[in-house]
């Protein structure tokens, strides 16, 4: 079976475990208070032209999420989000356990604009029950979003000021941000997410490696005692240095050449930028191979995730060798699937998948 | 100004207020244990036909909500119900400060049906991803609607039956009971209620209590230690009796004889339906109005609340007069307004509004 | 059977249910924002010496206790309190429900010291691990206590010192602080509670009111979106007005001569202060008798619980007369037992147990 | 500097790490379902004697325990332990965060007894205000104790009447197991806690692993949903068969020989246990030369944790060289520390801080 239903079913860049190995023995403080995650943090700070940010080191995105939701909002506040925001819809009901409303949006194709945020948020404002409803002060975007697109610049920052003047936070989830920052119509990077929102997050479990979500925090009045927020959350690692050198094996530049690589990629200066790089040319090659049979989407996107809208007979035939993600019915006959590439994904899979779709009888 | 907006603009009904008065230095012990909450118990089962059922007196309908959902649920179960749900919209939420999540469906007119539920249901446990979604494992339905219509008893039965063929509970939340049951075209009553849900309350503080609510619990799973969540709930009333002599007072047959009452209700037995069938003839006069000047509702229904589409220089109009309540923008000149009749509203009130309904220029 | 067991058996002072009888069929606005909670607030600001406090009605004290505390803390933060504390104790953990732990402090006689309080917060501050642990917050006391003792000026002069030094808000629980400010020993007023601490409630529904609790927010960051708490937490009373009549008939000048009352007390310029003169007065009787038989107290003090330590044949003799409340086992013939004494409590009740308790066997 | 503050200071044992980079780049699906983790609950269920045993991977200890108290207990519920357990003291609130309050009682040893359980829920039950109170429905104690201590099995067996007498939850924290396992004085092993307790957990952490706890759960009302549980604390590993690797490569007697190990422990027939009885030896060592001093204890255990009571100048003196845990002050020139030892405690370390400890002039 090759999977490709998602972009985490490898461990990590060899680089890391290698790292890992050479610096197993060392005695370390714990929970995230060590050399490791510091070098990290100095290069994120770096990275992100955002000296001044805090940065924490998380497990995984359902956590992060929820940590940093619990530190933005007080309980009678909500999260507005698209309503297929991971925080609304696969995370049990995180957010909510922590007291917080996810408050939905409807939307195609995975986004919200700021038209719509502010629209939610002056109709709160002027509702002579606003009292008796869930006060809106935060809202959750992902970049790439679950369905593959992504925030250009301008909307982000048309985002970002709407949410400034109406005293609401702005949140990017970044669990998929490196196979976002790779994809050719892109145009946002890590200073950019800085500079446009209160807090984001770098996601490493998706991009190569063990696991590990880095939050960046640029607003002050997030930044306070969010440790007492993680380790509430059971969130603290107690060996936090396993977080930190993921993070800077991953990002930083002098990591690229810990293994033998022949082929870096243009641009791509650190194992994470590589990683997406990698990943993207992947999925275009997919892509090629659908459209060429003239195969539609159910959002067109050009990141690491692709939803082709396929016969159901079709779905079936490739599942026999191919493990994908489904997605959703389209019509009686047609569903979309899931097709996920990533840091890992090898060449012949492809070469297979692509060879199987010219194949199919559509 | 003539308050037309809600249900609870008066205080409760005089024979309330004479039975206080009488009984009021009576010592007796607190928290709901007394003998005139025994008593209300008493007629309540009665009239459901519940004899064994559990009876607890809240003080309020968000209150009397979010403590039957905390009794229902595990902390990764939500609550299925429409969108305009008074718990999904109007309780600040009450529900997920508890940790829930409310899973909201379409609705057009505050009804949900049992095939809503049983496909929400369905697609839940087919979901290959089910364990990272929130598990649907209640219904909450209103009625009357906060729309102000009423599900038949055939609907009822049939989410009844889908409730019951997949382990859901089924919450009736009866704040407005009362005009529900009094309506022409209403079949559901109190013994319907009881077989058919878990859980409902009947109202009492929008139909002539000072306040409360009657919590009915007939399925077994749902009366262990209710009265631990509802003292944790900050729900437990010291002086408990208040509210078992408010319910004994409003649902009691001996009671309506207290006051002079000449004009007795054909059929009403007590003064909860008194009330009820004072509010819906009211409510029926204002509705002859708003048809004679060939006004349209945004949601039609035969309850105590009226939902007519105005022009808003209408509404501009009448609030110098009457105090109605804004329900939602309609088109650019027009919105709807909610008109709400009560146990109290008088009618030389209603007189003056349809008379000045019919002097509109429109 | 007569009642000593609590401060609540009774219904309302008569002139309560007068002036609902009175305003029964008026219109108001719902929810508190009525003219009846105006005026109650224009008084208690002025008897606070508060022009600028935050005002609001809740029904009942843990109601009250767990809104203040959600108001004022942050997940990771907790309440110091005596471990004999209300909402450490009685409340089955409505405090906990809504995420916040209850930091218990060692206590006697109900009270905690300025000193201890500092101690536990310099012990935290202090501790390598001090992420791990609730960082304490808010300093929460009873006056009076639930042993019926009394914090002087002076103490809780100091205790807000500390609070303040430290950042700790100080919210005082004053369930039955009518019965606190009328004892002979007592110099703390509403003056005092205004300007010591940060949140501070009068109690209602022990002293006379039908139910209800007049929370006093002085500390401006504990004001904003107060009111959406209430709704959240269920304790927002749909007919609010019914709270905003009740205090302003306990504390306002004008409603001590509604009804024919010859014996007003020394001192006692309104209804409140009257109840909590007499509960002295009848309580003082008590201890008197007990006195005379040489009786001990599990706690002394002079406010209206009493906590005698019987002869457990003496309590089972007294039940059957007396409802009492058992407090604890003292040793294996003894126990303490809890008599109240109240606004209602009549003469001739009083006389009674006096007689009885002479007549004792012991 | 040389650490002995902790037993997580390294990372983990060569043979994970080698086994890491051996699966590497493989695919398996997610989220605990592959075949490591279904390895690891093979061995786990054989080595516990308990083929029906529910087996779940958590990454930390504090997670673990939050999510199964979340399963355990209904919102007004509470869970009893030592004032010195883990949950109580230092993890920030986790159990409160999500709604329940920890009930401690007083030990001086890190340990309650079957009696004072007994006796906690006795009086619940008793006492006439109940309804008002947490009730006590599980029962948290670690194995080792946080202060190394040990229960007997005769002691984890009458704990464990009382509790399904009571219909009590037992709940048995063993981060650290594998230290308590080891230790001369321990008769508790896997089969006993299995059979003794509803649910417990193998900590990996501390013992070998990079991060990880087993979480084994025997009694059937705990396993219902717990996936949905763990999804929700956020604690749902994506790589999840990283976390099953660990524990197969612990606790499964094939991996035993992967490095090659000269000094194999008597009767230690996996990693797990073979750290296990390194740790001891080491500590007893350090025991040794500090008895030789007349050195005394906080508290005697022969786990890996020693808390000496030191002259406060040694410990300063100690603190150049070593990091040592500072435990708490005893009298005015004396404080106790803990000593950690571990599965990866050098013996020229043990042999400095020994030599060290003769040395200082006391």
């Amino acid at each position: 079976m090759i999977y490709f239903n998602c972009d985490y079913n490898e461990g990590a860049h060899p680089e890391i475990l290698a790292r890992l190995s050479a610096t197993n023995m060392e005695q370390t403080i714990g929970y995230g208070c060590d050399e490791y995650c510091e070098e990290a943090r100095r290069i994120i700070r770096r990275e992100c032209q955002a000296p001044d940010a805090d940065v924490h080191f998380l497990v995984g995105g359902t956590q992060a999420n929820a940590t940093i939701i619990l530190a933005a909002l007080r309980s009678y506040q909500g999260a507005l989000c698209a309503q297929s925001g991971h925080i609304n819809v696969h995370e049990t009901g995180a957010v909510e356990l922590d007291g917080h409303k996810v408050l939905g949006l409807p939307s195609a194709d995975g986004k919200i604009t700021a038209q719509q945020i502010d629209e939610a948020y002056q109709a709160h404002i002027h509702d002579a029950s606003f009292e008796h409803m869930v006060q809106p002060k935060l809202v959750y975007i992902s970049q790439p979003t679950e369905l593959g697109t992504l925030y250009t610049r301008a909307e982000l920052a048309e985002i970002s000021k709407v949410c400034r003047a109406n005293g609401l936070y702005l949140f990017v989830d970044g669990a998929r941000l490196g196979y976002g920052m790779a994809a050719d119509s892109n145009d946002v990077f890590l200073p950019d997410l800085a500079q446009l929102s209160d807090v984001f997050y770098i996601g490493g479990t998706k991009l190569g490696a063990l696991f590990g979500e880095a939050v960046v925090i640029t607003n002050d009045e997030l930044k306070k005692d969010f440790r007492y927020l993680i380790k509430q959350k059971g969130a603290m690692l107690a060996k936090g240095r396993l977080l930190g050198l993921q993070f800077s094996t991953l990002l930083g530049e002098k990591y690229m050449d810990v293994a033998s690589v022949a082929d870096i990629e243009k641009g791509a200066k650190n194992l994470y930028m590589k990683g997406g790089y990698h990943a993207i040319r992947q999925a275009n090659q997919i892509r090629e191979a659908l459209n060429h049979k003239g195969i539609t989407y159910l959002v067109a996107n050009d990141t690491n995730q692709i939803f082709p809208v396929l016969p159901d007979e079709a779905i079936q035939e490739l599942s026999e060798k191919y493990c994908l993600s489904y997605q959703e019915r389209v019509d009686e006959t047609h569903s979309a699937v899931r097709i996920c590439t990533s840091w890992a994904t090898k060449q012949e899979d492809v070469d297979a998948l692509c060879e199987d779709l010219r194949r199919l009888d559509i």
